[in-house]
């Protein structure tokens, strides 16, 4: 009797600036991972051979080959067709890239694509604290602000796989212009970005102390970290600036909870690591502002799975996709998969 | 061989000043229609008496008795337990009052009880244009503003059945107080009174010379339709205050697209009569604020039903409810029911 073998799913996380990718089994438990730089000018294919090399670098320290890979990217996608559509942040060369095919050649395994914030959704749902209801909001800032809405226990894709778009939403009717196209979005307020922007200009004008001597006076060298170790120090002025954005996220928060009905809010994305400093003032908000029904009811937590939640989003939908195709048509392996 | 008579259902409206009736068939073609004014100082008994010999002089002109009734009322609601919850506009006695076990002995006939908004969302997806997709927004502008969600074909409750509550989601985060507690709320930004308020003010600095005439310099007599009357007839001011209530509704539409991804949004309400002074506006800033997809995809109508909308939506609640329930317990009448 040969020994059980389990069953290894892969998922990547194609961001601005660095792909991360994980081989895990199906209950979420990291096998490998690692991390590569986007490096946009090379253009999508040669990110993808280094990915693909990545993948079979990782796959070689597993104890088996991963039989599917899910893959999210920051912006529009097709998933039906497999291809971005609209990666804001990346060069005109990877619009319209067919990743889907590239990797299911290259690998030659099922390949799947997704919205990065909406992968990350499904990962914290699929793998993430387990304690939430068949409804979740999964809120993702950092660089930008993503979303993506779990209803009944299933991922909601909507119009154009764009459901659960919260960083898009009007915050502020005449706020700053945001890189969508809109004005006042949310994104344009909470962004880590647009904190650090905050800050820098803060400590620009002398007003914060503690963080001119944690950057050296380098107002280049500000981050939201850095920022909340000055608040935390004693920098009035930056815990004020940390405290609007958290007032600002709240609201943001509070607009989805009333429309869409849920209770459960998980916080995710590089910011989510300022921790209470950030999500004791969203609570507050939250609570302030949902008045249709007990807000007490709604609970706002941070990720689970950290930098993982994308890439293990990916594993998530490689066995849920790998397991619809498998159903449709018999597939030898689907016998122990678990 | 009998005549084949077709089922009848009961849908019943309670607002705050008029409960309205219908009695219809599983196609929604109405067979009998009244309205009855609401004094809330009777109190719910009283009120529901009332409506009970309405209904009973209603179906007395039908060809056929009525199976089930489905009921909406202006607040929150406990579904399953079959009682008021809160009611804002109504005296305390309303409140807890336990109208579906009310009207179940009274008629002999199972009752149901939804939110009025939800209901109307349910009864415009059942009856309306039927040219909806499975995804559906109804947001209803009258005395306050509610909405319903429907999405994968299904009225979508949420937690403690708020889901679809788009008139209480922030538009201004330091706007006017609401009265459900919160700031800046979409309902005190384009509601009918919000809209007459800023009419009258108008009035009153001697700035409107047309809405004068029409309501002989009453302001109490200013209503949103004869603001709309006035605008067309040359009151650029009113104009501009309509104009600016049509900028919040598309705002609070863009921002509930944004976040559900649903395509097709339905205007209802009083205010939707003020049809395309409202809505032309209302669309354009639509087109501007939603850029995660392509916002040409998105549609926004005006109510097919009118103020039918919520009493045929509670014919849609009894005929889907009524429905459900025979099928767990079969019963003898179901097997004629279309």
């Amino acid at each position: 009797m040969t020994p059980q073998v389990p069953k290894l799913f892969a998922g990547l996380d194609i961001g601005g600036t660095k792909i991360a990718a994980v081989i895990a089994d199906p209950r979420g438990e990291i096998a490998a991972s690692g991390v590569v730089p986007t490096e946009p000018s090379l253009g999508p294919e040669a990110a993808a051979e280094r990915v693909a090399g990545m993948l079979r670098e990782l796959e070689s320290r597993c104890s088996g080959e991963f039989l599917a890979v899910g893959v999210g990217a920051p912006g529009r996608v097709d998933s039906v067709r497999g291809r971005f559509v609209l990666l804001p942040n990346l060069p005109g060369e990877w619009q319209e890239f067919p990743i889907v095919r590239w990797f299911t050649t290259a690998l030659c395994r099922p390949a799947y694509l997704l919205n990065d914030a909406r992968l990350a959704a499904l990962g914290e749902y699929t793998f993430g604290a387990r304690q939430y209801a068949a409804d979740m909001l999964f809120v993702t800032v950092g660089t930008g602000v993503g979303g993506g809405l779990i209803l009944d226990g299933q991922l909601r894709l909507g119009a154009f796989g764009a459901a659960g778009e919260v960083g898009h939403h009007t915050i502020l009717p005449d706020g700053p212009q945001c890189g969508c196209g809109n004005r006042g979005c949310l994104e344009t307020l909470i962004s880590g970005p647009a904190l650090n922007a905050a800050g820098r200009a803060l400590l620009e004008c002398g007003r914060t102390p503690v963080l001119a001597a944690l950057t050296g006076h380098d107002s280049s060298r500000v981050t939201p970290l850095l920022m909340a170790e000055a608040a935390a120090r004693g920098d009035s002025e930056i815990a004020n600036a940390i405290e609007r954005a958290a007032t600002y996220l709240g609201i943001g928060i509070a607009n989805a909870v009333s429309i869409t009905g849920v209770q459960d809010v998980i916080v995710g994305g590089g910011m989510a690591f300022l921790g209470e400093r950030l999500l004791g003032p969203v609570r507050s908000v939250v609570r302030e502002r949902v008045r249709m029904f007990p807000s007490s009811s709604v609970r706002v937590c941070r990720s689970a799975l950290g930098v993982h939640a994308g890439a293990l989003g990916g594993v998530a939908l490689a066995i849920q996709e790998y397991s619809r195709d498998a159903s449709a048509a018999p597939n030898p392996y689907m016998e122990t998969l678990q």
